[in-house]
């Protein structure tokens, strides 16, 4: 099979959608161009849990909905979003035959603006992990270097853009998980503010409002862009977020006024961070300083270990459910021996849950929020390092074991930064930010109040301008 | 003393602040009028759990904020908004020495409004039932007939504002306890939508989101202009409620364009309705008809009993962190000692709750937000009796007893039309319509999809304006 559109991987999404509506190339041959790549590339990266090849040409065929990203080839996350008819696996064994009897509505929404589902791309089980290396699947590789994770929980997503699979792909964010493999792959991995994109049809909120579905994408304005397709309210709705002053897009290309922006390099668990991640920071802040923005130092104070701990309290009574109903519902009589060893352990962790530790959790959770909320009175964006290192060598961060206490701890460890906006809600990105001396990405970290994505996509569409990373590929992808 | 303002009870809370601003009565002689009507008054309906009339008259000898309010004496209900160095017992012998060290946001926002608080309001024991009988202050009565209760949980507040002693007072409403004292007190009672108004500082949500904080009134119009006061973001909010549209004011005074208006007079638990409540509201169906709307019959599809029972799982988990919270930094051996026995049943179930149950029941609440979401894309507005029948006899709801199972029956059997916009956390408000054949006050409820808070005040001052009920006092109350 050749190539049918030899440089399918320069565009970004909005790129090869204008492509298509210039009538220079199909869908059909952008969806090729994709296949292409997934059967020449994903070998080496095993990003795809399922090749959706028949669906996407059958959506084409039938007549693609006139959105911003029609034609555009996509992937859907092996987790959080229903496709009716297509296998949910969530990485795991347990749900390896779940087939949802309906779309979520954000699937919806992705296909509703153009965009072309061709596969679901690779999650640790159930979400719960920094690194991809699901049992089920097989560990995901990072293009950068095969020896390390591409991040997760969204790291087929963040790993099949950087190899050029799909410009941009689904990603769901509950404590970094769009974020982390973003900055590992050296892309712009964007979760917006609780409530912007729907969670429905069933669910009212997504693990209890800390995470968030989007995408990862190689340009802020297709993040932008999508956020417009996809975002605004649905019918029953347990709550709203502000709504946004302007289009995304249109934030993406204006630059902000001058902003007050905190810089914090330290990690808020006390662990350590590597220099080069801080560096990059630090070098973040004296360009946003040349653009006119005031920096200073500055952290917001709150109890980092009560965060983690609600967040592990939470997350484990959901998954202790979700495990159970499923197993219940299927027959299956002892679902925690068809789990990972240290999930298994955090399902029967969160099966010993009290309804007043869940409720103490949230209460943590929204006491936390409060705490950024003051914060971002006095500063418009916290920057920091997206990530407190680079990406850990494949096999080092999970194991068969069940071990939850070390494994929460250099989960934690690794990605310090992230979390505390899946309590507070808030939008927050990773921008790419050059290289480490290995010749790894890089990625900083901006964050805002609830409700400022519009803010979070302006100042990262003048970063992009100001320090353009579209050249910034993985060796050997092209 | 002398009756300072002969005609004080007859204006509403906006028509004594326009005395104010027009120097024909002072913001003091208002405050001895109240004074003087609870010293004449309260003895006869013990609406009033504490006095504050120093610190109402130190607030005005400081000089008052000018708010649309200045000047207008007003109740805290004794549960939910904490007044700086004020007792707040919340009904309950456990915690009648409890002395907040800060002003809940809404609390500031009612001062910062120029309302003068004169005192706090009875509720029953942690605002646990539609009945204001706390056995630490004795029962609460209704102005219309002293041998009923004038319902709760913001029993107190309704009582007061019947009885003329303020204009408007404040409420809460987790499950009906604005909605159900004002029907059976003949007055106006809005719940406003989830979000609307603040709940901080330092929580993030009020009962996990079934709560919402406002006022009982005499008129539209104060409920409509006090929610433009209070109502709007504070720093750290978990999630926000889409903007209004227009100032509720400005919408109270406005007809709404014809509307789809589904009636419903049958009890969704399949309860007895009382004859003269469901007739209530078929009239106000006809004359909602009259007024150009189309209404038909219809009612949102919801499991009521899961509802009911997802509502019990977490009030009583979330009462067991309170109760034992505060009685562990109090060094209080057994707490569920002090409280009422029904209470302490209550308290001692939710602390065998487990997570998964609390979480279970989220997705109870969440997914009869879904119904209700999907019930309002095809109508605008519900309408039904408030409540299924009239104020019971005190003593009749409460005893002596630790049956939840019984307590819970008889609370839902009498008010089964309230709990379900608690659920979705849309708005809804009840409204005076006459009286029973033995001159008890009839109130209908018209609720709306979430965020609809200014639809829900337009079509109340439309009702308010055909059919007029500033006239419709206790007897004996003058």
């Amino acid at each position: 099979m050749t190539e049918p559109l030899s440089d399918y991987d320069k565009y970004d999404a909005l790129g090869l959608a204008a492509l298509v509506r210039r009538r220079e190339a199909s869908a059909a041959e952008l969806l090729e161009a994709a296949i292409n790549r997934i059967e020449r590339l994903n070998p080496r990266i095993n990003a795809l849990t399922l090749k959706l090849y028949e669906r996407a040409r059958a959506a084409i065929a039938r007549g693609l909905p006139q959105g911003p990203f029609a034609g555009v080839p996509f992937l859907l996350k092996d987790l959080g979003q229903m496709l009716k008819g297509e296998r949910l696996a969530t990485g795991s064994r347990l749900f390896a035959d779940y087939v949802p009897a309906k779309d979520s509505t954000l699937a919806q929404r992705f296909e509703a603006a153009g965009l072309v589902i061709a596969g679901k791309s690779s999650t640790p089980e159930l979400g719960c992990s920094i690194t991809t290396e699901p049992a089920a699947f097989g560990p995901c590789r990072n293009p950068w270097d095969a020896t390390r994770t591409p991040g997760g929980s969204s790291g087929g997503a963040a790993a099949a853009v950087a190899a050029g699979i799909v410009p941009m792909a689904h990603g769901g964010d509950g404590g970094g998980s769009i974020r982390a493999p973003a900055a590992w792959c050296g892309l712009y991995g964007m979760k917006p503010s609780r409530a912007r994109n729907p969670v429905g049809p069933d669910l009212g909120e997504s693990l209890n409002g800390f995470s968030a579905n989007h995408c990862i994408s190689r340009s802020v304005r297709d993040s932008a862009a999508l956020l417009d397709a996809t975002s605004g309210p649905e019918p029953g709705d347990p709550y709203h977020v502000v709504a946004a002053e302007r289009p995304f897009l249109e934030e993406a290309g204006r630059d902000p006024a001058p902003l007050r922006i905190a810089l914090s390099t330290k990690s808020p668990g006390g662990g350590p961070v590597d220099p080069e991640w801080a560096a990059a920071a630090e070098a973040a802040a004296r360009l946003l300083a040349d653009l006119g923005h005031h920096v200073e130092e500055a952290a917001p104070d709150y109890d980092f270990e009560a965060l983690l701990a609600g967040w592990r309290a939470i997350v484990g009574a959901i998954l202790y459910v979700q495990v159970t109903s499923y197993a219940e519902a299927r027959g299956i009589a002892n679902p925690l021996a068809l789990l990972e060893p240290v999930n298994a352990a955090w399902v029967e962790e969160g099966g010993r849950r009290t309804g007043a530790e869940y409720f103490r959790a949230e209460t943590v959770q929204q006491g936390v929020g409060r705490r950024i909320g003051a914060f971002f009175a006095r500063y418009d964006i916290l920057l920091t390092p997206t990530m407190a290192g680079p990406p850990p060598k494949l096999g080092s961060l999970v194991g068969d074991t069940r071990d939850l206490d070390g494994f929460y701890r250099r989960l934690f460890e690794v990605s310090p930064f992230t979390a505390v906006f899946n309590a507070s809600g808030g939008p927050a990105a990773s921008i790419p930010f050059g290289l480490t001396s290995a010749g790894l990405p890089l990625g900083v970290q901006i964050g805002a109040d609830l409700g400022r994505d519009g803010l979070v996509f302006a100042l990262s569409g003048q970063i992009e301008r100001a320090r353009p990373w579209a050249g910034l590929r993985p060796p050997g992808f092209s």
